[in-house]
């Protein structure tokens, strides 16, 4: 047995230990494989957070967040950890009748780390009786870390598309 | 030279053009490296966008951003594109003496992908005269691409800390 037989018929032994380090072009194919699938579950997290703040749920949505978690309300500070923003919810409920849903544009997602774009639809009851109801779009950016299984908000901003109005009576 | 000495003798030679698959605690080890050595340029990028907005620069502005690069604004829908940014930019200067700096506080970055989330202070001559200048404090979530060498603004949105105030003569 030569060397070079030798060699060849060690390598591939060596290979179950170890695999080649990954070319850009590799890196780019499981990025895109790991995007979609990260979107799946993103998605259906979203789904989940949209019924938690429409059902009042601070507690639930809080548990959406990673627990140092960062949600970045337009006009007012950002509120740190799973605590602060469950409080946050509580003290701002959704108005009785309105609906919030979201819509996924991207996820862009590399091993534990993801970022989702979306936009959002606001929709509460119009406080003139008769009055059609009242639709604001927005969009948002979230970035998403996966702990274990599970993918969950680390930082999450947003803002309406349409300037705010002065609260009724000013 | 027995088998056992022959795998030991081949086995570097097959390390030359492969690695051992990353464990969990090395992928975290790897991600901070790369989000401290991320932060550096992405904290430079971040104080030539300041100067770019300062000086209404906008395809400069524009060219921080990846080609289809979005810009989420408050109170607008989102821009998209470097062409449509700097537009938005031409359409909307900067009032004459303010001045917008940036504060970094935390980037996440993993390979190509990195978040970089922090604060902003924008300040403004007061319409008034004598009066001190008005200062709004307020937050960012910036996602970055690595393009080649260069980081690269791929999405960003960001809000005041404060509710907008209705438009003077209101």
């Amino acid at each position: 047995m030569s060397r070079r037989w030798i060699a060849l018929a060690v390598a591939p032994l060596a290979m179950v230990a170890c695999q080649k380090a990954e070319t850009p072009e590799q890196a780019v194919t499981r990025m895109q494989t790991e995007s979609a699938a990260a979107r799946t579950v993103i998605e259906a997290q979203g789904a989940l957070e949209a019924r938690f703040i429409n059902e009042n749920k601070a507690d639930s949505l809080s548990l959406l967040f990673v627990e140092t978690g960062v949600m970045m309300p337009p006009g007012a500070p950002a509120v740190t950890g799973r605590e602060a923003i469950a409080a946050s919810m509580r003290s701002q409920p959704m108005p009785p009748g309105s609906q919030l849903a979201f819509t996924v544009l991207t996820v862009t997602a590399n091993g534990p780390l993801a970022v989702e774009r979306g936009s959002y639809v606001f929709t509460m009851p119009n406080p003139r009786r008769g009055q059609p109801a009242i639709t604001t779009n927005g969009k948002y950016l979230t970035h998403w870390h996966k702990v274990g299984d599970q993918w969950l908000m680390a930082e999450s901003s947003w803002s309406d598309d349409v300037p705010a109005t002065a609260p009724p009576g000013n």
